[in-house]
This record gives structure tokens, sequence and C-alpha cells, in this order.
């Protein structure tokens, strides 16, 4: 009920489930403008000079954070960075605390890592200003599924009746989730493919999503594919049993060689990083002339500045 | 006798011991200046344009260093984050060294937060630029004390002979003493309340401060109250066998929902922060129409500013 | 060869090694330049308005990390913090794998400082923009050896002919390798001297520096010297058997008083920082009037806009 209302309000980035595909569209065509932006001898505009945005990350991030750094700087909004370390957090301040202390030192918007799902619904119940999930938990991700979409649509000029396979340790993925959400709301055809350990049981995916396609079999689900997303594998998995190896892996679920001589030049292979190359994809597959890996952190500038203005602006 | 040159200098604003009246209320003024400011759509003033301003946090901080960050930006000053991780502290550089390479570096003003008592008179000793204490040891908080000044005079309209009573872990509190300082200086009279334990001997306030009144028992402190401050107990003193029970503190020196009902809605409640919601004070009294806990922290940021920019500028 | 086509290309700022004395003097030159601006009410200039420069910090480190930032922000360029703490360096991705990711995200420049001899080199592989070493291993520190040879040509008013000593750890010091290089080329005399562990085999330096002296014996070495530079003895050397005492390297390699009254007064007394005073030199060498180490810091702003201004203008 809450968390309607907090996504109702169109005051917050939280996920993309809300979202229509016009509000999705038009995040796009503002994250063209961006670019152009981006493009410019001086990256910079006044949109948002005087705001304050808090980069608050409880969890480790490179790209994002400083993506977000300076996607605000673009937009020349003042932005300070706030880690869980060496912080009030560390003497045991609660979440809701730190987010009422920043709206009252000035904050205009936050933006939120954290390894619990649904950590920025709670904060956007404290908080007056806009909040955006720089990634929750398992929850979402939207700013990375905005990119991917995004990403696809300027190398294919288009998102509906794409083919779009997800492949990997789905099961745990805020990545994964959010870019179901928006490729699904775009019109595009999502396949999920992992080994039945990182996915779970059909039954839970189709019940939200009764039109995506499973498959168990990364050839199979390669064939006539538009687009194929490798997610990241992470190494405690196996630790913890639900992987054979990481070898074994590779061989069933990886971006080998052998499956990027098979696959199309026209497909597109993504990666949201950071890669465990060898793994899931192989240094050739990210390399490769039809590998957007680079153009996906690239473009999250762009989309990042679009959040920001949208939210901000 | 070196602390009295320092403190006689007025280039520095290590603690409040020395400010006569008309000094304290000029900070106030200032201070209101810069709250307009802040209320600007753009909320920036070119005053310290081309200075460097160097936070130094030796010790953890949420509200402090952001507050001096954003107060900083605020009158265009350049700022500089550094904390002892990650930097040559970790190698056994002095903090004099420490303080002599900032300088070098072009450094016009350091804000200090350090573990010990004192600090920030060795580094005003070898620094030719402005130190500000952002709280040493158990000494001194200046900033937090002129914040609470300026929050009760905005609120009640003045300073002198309003009934403020201080309550918590007062032997150990930086706050508490600058706090007294700032408040006898401008008229009010102040009441000491504490446990015995975390108060110390009677013997060694009144040898500082002769006017000011201690208690024992909060209930009688509070009868004709304007102002209550609650002081955020830290765990480990229950460890230190300083304190019975977090519980049994409460239901003592607590600004529990019983007591917020018994005082008059025109008491100001108070709280430095971080607060231990449920031990030094309720969430109902935390969140009372008389609670300015929020505002405190929002002057704060306004007080920084009048602070940098009377040094600096 | 990669090496070689690195060093040709001038884009980098690896090493002094290939620098022709003439490149070296122009550097020298723009660092005037860059004085004068520091000098101004206003330390600012718009030379690179729009680019963004990354610090990498892999290892500890105040002045430089600080030094390369204030020298960005004079120049108006971005910059961004990059620690390994807090990064997906911690997930376990590679350094190159970091570096495509900041060139995507539009790093211009990177500065990096890391613990492996030739880290920068990869860097500059992968990377597109310049790369300026901040300290690798025990390999160069060119922007230290530049603002050496500023600080001495500012005081006395060349290079060529001096004789400069440099005692202390030179064995594992990345800053005598790249003074030496510096200080050869532009004509200088330079004498190594330190304890036989400190200093390996005369033949590994004589093969590079053929004409390069070198001393066990400081007091001999001192003998007419315009400069001496103390380096920083690491403690941890003394555990690994390579000194007897600190007290013991003090007497025979340290800048004692009595060795500070045996100087000329002219003498120039240098130290990269920080310093272990008592060890490698004492409170009153530092301090003397002869001393320029604060003036060393200083200069290393100016030096390292230079370096950043022609690199990314």
């Amino acid at each position: 009920m809450i968390m309607q209302q907090i996504t109702a309000s169109r005051r917050h980035m939280i996920d993309l489930d809300a979202l229509q595909a016009e509000e999705i569209e038009e995040i796009l065509v503002t994250t063209d403008s961006m670019k152009e932006v981006l493009s410019r001898e001086i990256k910079q505009v006044p949109a948002l000079r005087g705001r304050t945005v808090v980069n608050m990350f409880f969890e480790e991030s490179t790209r994002t954070r400083i993506s977000f750094e300076l996607a605000a700087r673009a937009l020349s909004a003042n932005i300070v960075n706030f880690t869980a370390r060496g912080s009030s957090v560390e003497k045991g301040e609660s979440l809701i605390d730190t987010v009422r202390t920043l709206q009252a030192l000035g904050a205009d918007m936050v933006v939120i890592r954290h390894s619990q799902s649904g950590a920025p619904y709670l904060v956007a119940q404290h908080f007056h200003g806009s909040v955006i999930n720089a990634g929750d938990g398992r929850h979402a991700h939207p700013s990375q599924a905005l990119l991917d979409l995004f990403t696809i649509r300027e190398r294919l000029g288009q998102l509906c009746d794409l083919k779009v396979v997800i492949v990997g340790d789905i099961l745990h993925s805020r990545v994964a989730r959010s870019d179901i959400w928006g490729l699904t709301r775009m019109g595009a055809q999502v396949t999920l493919c992992a080994p039945p350990t990182l996915l779970g049981p059909s039954h839970y995916w189709l019940a939200t999503w009764p039109n995506i396609q499973i498959s168990h079999h990364l050839d199979t689900a390669l064939e006539g594919a538009d687009v194929v997303m490798a997610l990241r594998i992470q190494k405690e998995r196996m630790q913890g049993g639900l992987l054979p190896s990481l070898r074994e892996y590779s061989r069933h679920y990886g971006l080998t060689p052998e499956r990027l001589a098979r696959l199309g030049q026209h497909t597109l292979i993504m990666h949201p990083g950071p890669m465990n190359e060898g793994v899931e994809i192989s240094p050739e597959a990210a390399t490769a002339p039809n590998s957007v890996i680079e153009a996906q952190v690239t473009n999250g500038v762009a989309v990042r500045m679009a959040l920001l203005y949208r939210l901000g602006g």
C-alpha cells in the first residue's frame, strides 16, 4: 500500500514495475538530450544548480557511484558522497535517522544502494525529496535496466518484438528483475536461461511475467536472439553449493568463443559488469564488435542525468 | 599561556570559553544572514571563492562533516576531505606534520575533529590559517553549541533568563561543556541533570560555573524548564559499569512519553544526535511538536557558514 | 617495446627516463606560470574545464592525492576520487577492467598510485586518455622528482653542475630513481649515500647511470654538496634485518644537528615526506633556514598543474 503510494507519486525512481511504456520512452528521449550534452566540449548544463544530491552507498560500487557523481556534476548539482564506513552508521544510527539528518542538512535527492531489498521504500517514506534506487538487495536496479534499454534502442532502433536472452544467476539478480520489467513493458520478448539452481521454479517467474520464456539450454535459447545479456556469477554461489564448478558453468552457460562464433554478428552482447572474464563471458565475447558493454557504461551517465533531471528539475 | 594567545587572537574557533556575549551575538546575527542565503533558489554566494578548507576528521561523523562541507560550498570555497584512513596518518605521520603539509599545499582553513582533547590547539600552533574545532575528545564542540544557541533564540526569541536543562552523560560530553559556556555567557540559567556516575562531583562543575544548578532528579529539574537538551548515552558506558541498565536509565533520565506529557508544550526538546531512541529520548519526544531536533541540524549548516565566513572572509 | 611506445607517445607521464633536458625545462617553465596562478586571490583558471580527472589511489597517500586534487581544481577540471576500498576492486575486478570502466564513464586523465611497479604502463595500454604515475612500487614517482627539480632551480637558479646527495633507503625508493633520472638529465652530479643493505650493489646503479657517485659515508659525501635529499626510512626495514637500529641509522646517515652545523648554510635540505623526525632527519634540520621541505610540498601543486595542463590541455 505504502509502496504503491510511493510508486504512484512518481517522485522517486525505485523500480520500473509501475512505469508505463510511454514514461519509459520519455526517459529514453531525455537521455538522448543528455548524451548530446555529454558530447560537448564542456559537458555541463546548469539544470540542477543549487540542488544537493547525496550518494548514499551502503554497498561497494565503482561504476554506479561514479556514474551518478558525474551525472550530478554535469547538471551542476552539488554532490555529497556518503558511505557507511566512517559515518555515524558505524555508531549504530538507523537508516531512517540518517535520512532525516541528510534531509535536515538540505539534501534534495538521495541516491541509495543498500544490501536490503526494499530499503529505498523505507527511505522514501521519511524523505521529502526524491529517492533514486541504485540497487537494493535482489530487488531492483532501475537505472541499470534503463541504460540497458537505451543501449539496445540506440543500436537496434527499437525494443518492441526483439528477442532478448538473459543468462546467468537470474535468481539473485536485481539487474535481471528490473530488466525484465523494462523489456516486457517495451514489448520485447524475454528468455531467461540458467541452471535450475540459479533460476528457481519457473512458476515464480511466470506468475509475474506470463509471457516470458524459460530455458535451461543456452544454445537453444540463443537461436534467433537479438540481444544476449550475461549476468555476473558470484563465486560465493559455488561455495553455497548452487554451482558445480566455474569451468562447468562456463561450458554450459558462458559466452565462450565457440558460442560467439555461432551467434549472428548482429546479436548484441551485454553485461552489467563487473565481469568475471572466463566464467560467464570470454574475453573474445567481451571485446567482440557486437559487444556493447562499454557503451552500457557510457550510456549510464546520460541515463542517470535523465533521472536526476526529471525528478529534481 | 599558548592556549590563551590562540584564544585571544580570535583567528580560530576552538571553544566558546573566551567569547564575550557580544561576539556570540554577532555570530548569531551572521547566521541569520546565512540562513537567508540557504533559503534562496540557488544556495550559494561567492564569499570564500578561491579559499581552500580542509575537513580533517579523525573520528567518525556524518552530520558534522557533511554540514561543514555544505557550508563551505555554499560560500564557494574549495573543500577537501581528509580522513585518517587512507592517509599518511596510517604511515605514522604526526598531526603536526600533517597540518604543515596541508598548509604547504595551500589550505586556508582547517576543520578538525579529533579524539584527543586539545588537539585543535596543537594544530593552531602550527597552522597560519584558521582552525575550527569540530569536536575534540571531551573538551569542546563550539559549532554544536552555537547551533543550539541559535535554535533556542530562533524559537524563543532570547537566551537570557531561560531555564535550560541538560540531561544525560554530561561527564563525557564535549557538547555539554561548550553549551554551558555559551548558555551561561548569554545569561541563561543552566541545570545539569545526570546520575552521579555520569556527572562526577558537583564541585568540578561549580568551580568553573558557580551559577549553574545540579540535580540528580529529572522530574524536579524539568519544573519550569524552557529547554531540555538530552545527550546521547553511549552504550559502552554500561559495560564500563557507569550505568545500571539502559532500561533503568531511560526510566529515570529519559524523555519518555510520560515526561513528555508533563512538560509544557512550550518547552523545547533538543538533542545533538545521533539519538538512541528509546534510551535517552523516546520516539514520541523526538518527533513532538516542540522538538527542534531537525531544526538543529538545519541550522548547523548556517552556523558553520557564519564561522567560515567570519574567520576566512 | 610497448613501454617504449607508451613513452615515445608523450601522451603519458610515467617516468622521467625518456625525457630530454629540453622537455623537462619546458615543464619547469610551465610550472612557473602555474605558480603565478596559485599566487592570485582566486587561484583558478578555466584551462581544463569540462575535463574529468580520476585520482586512482591503490596505496595510502595524503600529500600526493590532495596535491593532484587541488591542481585539477585550480585548472577547473572535474576530479573524481577513486580508492581501492569501497570499490569493485574489492569484488575482484581487475585493474584493466577498472580502467576501461573509468574510460567509458568519461575519464580523460587518470592519476594512478599503485604498489606494483609498472602498473601505470598496463593502464596506459588500455586507456585512450593520459596516464600520470603518482608512484608505482619501487619504480618511479615522476611528479615528485619534477617538484624536486623545480624547487632546486627556484632556490639555486640552476640544476647543471650542482652536487646533489641522496641519502637513505635508496634501494626501495621510487623517489630516488626518478630523481636520479631527472637530475642527471639536467646535468647535476648525483651522489648516492646509504648503508650497503639499503643501496645494493654499486654496479646495479652504475650500469644505468655511469656518472653517479656512490658512498657509504655521509660526512664525506656531503663535502661540497649543494643539495642533500634525505629519504624516508621505513621502520619495517629494521624488522626485515636490513638495518641495525634506528638510533644507529640516525648516527651514521641522519641529518643530525651536528651534521647540520657542518653543512654550509647554502646547502638545501630536502625530504619528500612524510618524515620520520629523529631518524633520517632531525627536527632542527627539518626546520632550518636552508630547509626547503615545505616549499617542495607547495611547489608540488604547481608541478602537477603543469603536468595536467600539458597532457590534458
